[in-house]
């Protein structure tokens, strides 16, 4: 059997997490089976990291940012092979260049585009875990690119896919998927097995488990994904194409307060004009969530959308730079706001949901700002002061106990 | 014009220092100039790396070493990169693989092949300040190496040679060649002109400016070489084939505290067995310096050498594992002595230069326990203790002020 696992920057945090990690890899390793583990960078690096470049210039340039992130797991890969040497056992790091992860290059944000297998599949023949650097890759300038938030488990999916893994190994700091966030939520409950689809709108709406573009690949490719916690055996959330287990009528409940609701005021109501905003944020690679295009007053309009906090500054720059020729008067930007999601396959047959999700709200006194849908997905954007109460009364309305 | 600028880690150890060599670098950008710039790690991050991954594992294997060692350079040229911009210069930062920097395998203490000049002379064309890590190369496995102590000054030369460069400034926290330390020797002066002969006999003495490594690339290809401080604007010292200041006598005095005295002891007189030794020091790559071979007493001898202190473990280790081999029954290792040398083109032609050296130490009661010369230098071994003493004795002598 081939399995790669990856572990997050809390893993690798110190000493004794690295080596509680390097004997998990160790014991597979001894089952016989082939061991490819992809790591993030330890702990704070990354933040230590970006504090160091702000000092030496408030808006450091992508492509030396990534030059600098990417040392981070460098770091993380080389101790972790030294780790594992001193308890006897082979092992070989290798990061973007060595493996050779090609990307896009858009620095900061890129995709996978192609892995070469060649120096993987040879170390692993050599019977070495082979130890990869999440989150980076090389473009086609043979430049450093990262792969943006979460994209270490896009490396680990990628890899599986690229060496036809028989299982991809997500660990992290929580052992499994749940109903709803269980620190917020007292009732929520651990899912056994979720579709790629269902974690995928999860992951867009803020359940902060796995990222979007990592499931999005294992679907693509069919990489059966498994979440488990890096601190105990417990068995974890199964993510694939189908579950077996009988349907309940949604899986989860997500709460998002990172979003930012970003207004952008007086827009002239003329055709094609929405489309010139997204075009232009879209340029920059900001990726815009939901939009809500107010009714025109007079000869002029107000569009809405809601973007990632991080994308905030950026959003309004490249609208700002545009002014003229978007026509508006002003942006305003919300960041009071809270994205609650409810997700289920099971909603696609079952029109009830809707109805469901706004009485409980209702009852519980909560204003709807915004709505957006998808087959299996339900959003709506509340007042961020509102937003546990929110996620613990639909939860609640959704796994009433005894029903 | 295409200048090559090496800064060492303290000129790069914080943001002041990083604004100030980006400033210089600016300046010479300013002129018209290609600039490209060889930086080592900051300050002290070599030593954290090494404290991380000895905590890890107290004998880490050298590749992940090396893996571990290069994100020094990395951050550095980052942050370098990062200031320029802030300045409105632009700049481009390279590591090993990006400039494809080849070397020998051997980590640690690899030797550089070849480089591939195409990225940095593209960059170049572009008129951007091209910033490369130095001390860190990639061998044909496609694995970091790093050069050895004071490889990034070889990488400068290295650098300044495959690109026909018009100067290579390496910048110091010292202001040129002196011939004595001058912290040590109140009447050391700095010399304005020296050969590369002269300068290679001083670094392998000890003294400390440049590394003996660089000085020989440097003398290969031609290379004018120019020791600067970094700290302000004097002229320096100038390396190169032919000086064309009058000779004096001798150029400079150097004292080494890094050396260690082994001794191995009790080997069996018979034919090729210090070959043996040697060659199990050469295979390991311990450079030996001075070598001693003790007359035979009955059938066993003693032979001694000088290594540096960071090659005493391993020369130890290796002479324990063959010692079946190298028949001798026990090994001593002194750490307590100081090697002293004085280098001159001028002692060539002038036999009285060991018989004064002698003689200003006998004046000082400083007992000589071994002796090595070369055509244009003179090494002795004393006591730690007597080390500076004996050096400000040979200086005085050999610069006696009005002679």
């Amino acid at each position: 059997m081939l399995i790669v696992k990856k572990f997050g920057g809390t893993s690798v945090a110190d000493k004794q997490r690295i080596y509680n990690v390097a004997k998990r890899c160790a014991q597979e390793y001894k089952k016989g089976n082939d061991v490819v583990v992809v790591l993030s960078a330890m702990g704070k690096t990354t933040d230590d990291l970006v504090d160091l470049a702000r000092d030496v210039n408030p808006r450091p340039p992508k492509r030396e940012m990534d030059m600098l992130y990417t040392v981070g797991e460098q770091i993380s890969v080389a101790l972790m092979a030294m780790a594992l040497d001193n308890m006897g056992i082979p092992a070989v790091s290798l990061n973007a260049f060595q493996v050779a992860m090609h990307t896009t290059s858009a620095h900061g944000n890129a995709r996978l585009k192609r892995i070469d297998t060649e120096r993987i599949i040879t170390e692993l023949e050599r019977r070495r875990i082979v130890l990869v650097t999440g989150f980076q890759g090389i473009n086609q300038f043979n430049d450093y690119t990262t792969l943006g938030r979460g994209g270490s488990d896009t490396t680990a999916v990628a890899l599986a896919a690229a060496l036809h893994a028989d299982a991809c190994e997500i660990y992290t700091d929580v052992d499994g998927v749940y109903t709803a966030d269980p620190r917020k939520v007292p009732t929520a409950r651990k899912l056994k097995e979720i579709t790629y689809d269902e974690m995928l709108d999860l992951a867009t709406s803020g359940a902060g488990v796995l990222h979007n573009r990592s499931v999005e690949m294992a679907k693509k490719y069919g990489v059966t994904l498994v979440v488990r916690s890096s601190l105990n055996d417990s068995e974890g959330t199964v993510v694939k194409e189908e579950v077996s287990v009988e349907r309940m009528l949604i899986t989860g409940v997500a709460l998002d307060k990172n979003a930012v609701r970003v207004t952008v005021q007086g827009v002239k109501d003329e055709p094609g004009i929405a489309f010139k905003v997204f075009n232009c944020l879209a340029q920059k690679n900001v990726n815009v969530d939901i939009i809500l295009q107010s009714v025109s007053h007079g000869d002029t309009q107000d569009i809405s959308f809601t973007v990632d906090h991080d994308n905030l500054d950026e959003a309004v720059e490249v609208l700002r730079e545009n002014q003229k020729r978007l026509t508006f008067h002003s942006i305003q930007a919300d960041t009071e706001i809270a994205k609650l999601s409810v997700v289920g396959a099971g909603m696609v047959s079952n029109p009830g949901v809707a109805a469901k999700l706004f009485e409980a709200l209702y009852n519980e006194n909560i204003n709807v700002e915004m709505i957006s849908t998808s087959e299996i997905r339900i959003t709506v954007i509340v007042a961020a002061k509102d937003g546990e109460r929110a996620m613990n009364a639909v939860h609640e309305a959704f796994y009433r106990p005894n029903e």
